[in-house]
């Protein structure tokens, strides 16, 4: 028997789940749990499924990654185990692929960045169609003035202002490649690219912009905010709703979606 | 008090109803009973709402149509009634205009011309983003194939083959002005604008031109089906959660979203 460590790329709608990670007591299923249950009956042995990092209750994901190590009779996946694990999986959860990685590799410890996008619905009244995708603001937004704000945002700070509760381990700093805003019509995007990102620190930049965009703030407010290293300095936490995980990127293995 | 006729363009999820309909004991409310009953709440009066036409269950609209006469102290359309509307509809159900229309307007006597879009999702594996708004169709479709049989549907003919049950009252003549196959990456959409469908029309035509798509039937066959008059000539139904209703023409108002 041959150990074996899977790569997945998964893509979920997170409306239905309590988030990514396991949680003890949680109303609802979470999507680590749920997969690792199926595929543990489906191989016929138990696997500790490892993601790139968790997203919260009602985040969705485009392509989060995982890895989990299993044993195989040749140290090969299993043939069609991708359509085989789709066909137990509920139809809010697909696996976009499965790819033998070598055992040293780890979904979270060796991602290189991440990004995230943001949803907003500006339309009068919202779609009922993007209601469980999109945030829907009901104002006008300046994509100028959250442009301005962005980009305050972008290189290396110490982002404790923009999270729930400081992560010690690994500190708060962490760098930002690129925050995109994107109109197209009556929808806005924003796109974010890091090196990671702390507890709720997409969800708290997301919704501080926002404020700015509605004028309720100043762009220049940003670098304080930054200083501060205070959550209250920072902005409303925008809805789980609007936010996807789109892309994790590894130095040897890129992934594209 | 005046009597005023009022015109509403209303869009819908139509996944959480038994359909555009009133109908007795189902499982489910009519999108046309639960807007009967708010209206009326809201204006204080009974009103009977006129659809353009049936939509089935899980059917969804981008813009129907539909009017109702009430009573007003200034014959006018009371202030903000479009906002307060939308404030006490559930969130899957919007209205997107209110406007007064002459009094002998009727919804769907004076419709000239509807438009009906099929979403058919051709990613492997599917996206589960859009599970609710498409059919997934597992195999390859080839669109060329089904813009020919297409064609041939296009003008006026019978069309008792592509109808569940005869219609007598108005016959079976219908004509289609233009059948679209538009192919955008990974998703293939069928567009339809006729001067009124039979009951389940749409989606029997849709639902044989995905045979024809699969290589199962001929393009050619389709002028055979349209002559034979038989229901079981026809291909399958194709669910409803690809349909959308997207589109009503008047004579004098062009409702245009």
């Amino acid at each position: 028997m041959d150990k074996l460590n899977i790569m997945l790329i998964i893509s979920y709608d997170g409306t239905g789940y309590s988030g990514w990670q396991r949680i003890e007591n949680a109303q609802k299923p979470s999507i680590q749990a749920l997969l690792e249950n199926r595929i543990s009956g489906l191989l016929g042995q138990r696997i500790r499924l490892i993601g790139s990092g968790r997203t919260d209750a009602g985040v969705h994901a485009i392509a989060q990654t995982a890895n989990f190590i299993c044993r195989t009779s040749d140290g090969e996946i299993p043939k069609n185990f991708t359509a085989h694990l789709n066909y137990i999986l509920p139809e809010d959860i697909r696996i976009i692929s499965a790819r033998k990685v070598p055992l040293t590799f780890h979904s979270r410890h060796d991602a290189i960045s991440k990004t995230y996008e943001y949803r907003i619905d500006l339309r009068r009244p919202p779609s009922v169609f993007d209601r469980r995708w999109t945030y829907q603001e009901k104002g006008e937004l300046s994509e100028e003035r959250m442009r301005q704000a962005a980009a305050y945002l972008v290189g290396m700070h110490d982002f404790a202002a923009f999270s729930t509760h400081g992560e010690k381990k690994r500190g708060t700093i962490r760098t930002i490649y690129k925050f995109e805003i994107i109109r197209e019509g009556s929808s806005l995007r924003m796109e974010v690219t890091g090196d990671g990102f702390l507890y709720h620190m997409v969800r708290i930049m997301a919704g501080t912009l926002i404020e700015v965009g509605r004028g309720e703030r100043s762009p220049r407010e940003i670098p304080l905010i930054l200083r501060s290293r205070e959550r209250d300095a920072a902005g409303w936490m925008a809805p789980p709703q609007g936010l996807f995980l789109k892309e994790v990127r590894y130095r040897h293995i890129d992934i594209v979606r």
